[in-house]
């Protein structure tokens, strides 16, 4: 975090009340707060995305932890600028725990919250049981979203609604190729053999849908997007954005590869890809692997997505 | 390739005559042209530096392979916009050869053209034999500061020279941890101890100074910082901006722990740091390990590096 700020010293700063919490170098005023939190190891998720027109400020757990309720709290407090704060977060238990018992804390000193939970990860739950998904890349676009409305001036009410538009046309499937490290243990997080491959691994490394020997990456893309469109229906007028997310040690090159082969599932059903982003977006510190997001958008969501910020991670 | 255009077809397109060329989706006009190319493996270098503010085209060839003749003539041509080309490139054997040979034929059809040879490497020569160093981090600078120098239509001996000032002001020391596997050859380029680094190490896997125990981050960065220092004098009252590069597995988290200790190192010494750029700039596919380069800054070189460019991998 102190590397973070150094290096970044007119983006982020240090919350004063608490080494834990970022917030923007400069305060916004007078309008509606948005606020995250989170484990470390998923650089730039979740602190990397504080800045104007994104994030107000952010809890830093430790690695793969959720941070404490008081450190949410502080960074709800410090995100509040007297218009109340949206709190998103992803879908895991500890998040969710200590999100609400802080807003608890914050709303009994007159700061009013709202909270999406973002559940992205199709690999994680069925489809009728959505609200059990757990939030992976999709969240940034999320933040974004409601970063820039919030920016924008909209009312808490507005802000939430536009968030939960995001929230409700985002898909998200990743596949996992080798473990990361945690540093406090010392070993790898599961094992997967050189010749197999896991689709929809969480980025903590829960448990994902299937293993099986490593393939074709054409034919590998292929069976995602086939996955996610089953769950996710989406018809040849629509339009959509997708994210190509390194989980971390996977090469630009190779996630170019799986672009290009999203890109041609998509042509075939004529569904429109107006925006591409490609990079290590939400990571698992060093795993090798990968996830697809799609954000289907409309007119509103275009607009806040393509919007100005100031955030060495986000570029329009 | 075609999937990075695909991502970005705004940015990016094929020149007409070779699929190995990228040149920008909207080609410039009356500036001089910025053109490099190299081997692949390297992303965003080389091909991803291809946009308005900095590259012209660029001739792309296979990983870890020089382009061809013929594909970096075509990048010239295509990156020429009637007032000649500036070449920029790594100082590699292949590269340097065929970017010698490929300036003979478009010089004969009228194309003038200079070259930049940039050498930052310093753990792969002596200062005294300054020339001999390999092209690593520090090439994004130089593509940068002489983008921005045609970009505001100066002059090819402009240009040249504040090209070949950024060159000179340069100086990087990387480290490596764990190798990459060549798609190619399915192996490992070299071989590490769990429990070793090599300091110097090229982005090819080529020797580097010394081999080593692992150590805590910050001496490991204490004495990366005083080689550079030795071999690049600087002075209290100079301008510098640093960048902390992941050859690709190493995540920001660990960067920003190298970064927090470069700041402190620097500050000691009283040299300012204005900017600090952190993230996967020149990689080695999934190669473990980062280096360190350093820029020094004089106001001509600061007003180019922080001009406006429209690139993915390149933010403000």
């Amino acid at each position: 975090i102190q590397g973070l700020i150094k290096s970044h010293p007119d983006v982020y700063a240090f919350a004063k009340d608490n080494k834990r919490v970022i917030t923007r170098a400069k305060k916004a005023s007078n309008k509606v707060g948005v606020v995250s939190g989170g484990g470390s190891g998923h650089l730039p998720v979740f602190t990397g995305y504080v800045g104007k027109g994104i994030l107000d400020a952010c809890a830093v757990g430790s690695v793969f932890a959720s941070p404490s309720v008081d450190q949410i709290a502080s960074a709800i407090r410090n995100g509040d600028n007297g218009n109340g704060v949206l709190c998103i977060l992803g879908n895991y238990g500890g998040d969710v725990m200590n999100f609400e018992m802080a807003c608890e804390i914050v709303a009994s000193e007159g700061i009013k919250t709202k909270t999406i939970i973002v559940a992205d990860d199709i690999a994680s739950a069925k489809n009728e049981e959505k609200l059990k998904r757990r939030g992976i890349a999709g969240m940034i676009f999320v933040f974004k979203i409601a970063g820039a409305a919030a920016e924008a001036n909209l009312s808490m009410d507005e802000v939430f609604k536009i968030a939960a538009d995001a929230n409700n046309n985002i898909r998200t499937l990743g596949v996992a190729v080798s473990p990361c490290t945690l540093p406090e243990a010392g070993k790898p997080t599961f094992e997967l053999s050189n010749d197999e491959i896991e689709i929809g691994m969480g980025i903590h490394g829960e448990p994902g849908i299937k293993r099986e020997k490593l393939r074709k990456a054409d034919l590998l893309v292929d069976d995602l997007c086939k996955i996610i469109l089953d769950d996710f229906k989406l018809s040849d007028k629509d339009k959509v954005t997708i994210m190509i997310n390194s989980l971390g040690a996977t090469p630009l090159e190779e996630l170019y590869i799986v672009s290009k082969r999203v890109h041609e599932n998509f042509s075939k059903l004529n569904i429109e890809i107006i925006k591409t982003y490609v990079g290590r977006y939400a990571t698992s510190m060093e795993m090798a692997g990968m996830s697809i997001t799609v954000l289907k958008l409309d007119d509103n969501l275009k607009k806040m997505l393509f919007s100005q910020n100031e955030c060495p991670f986000w570029i329009n």
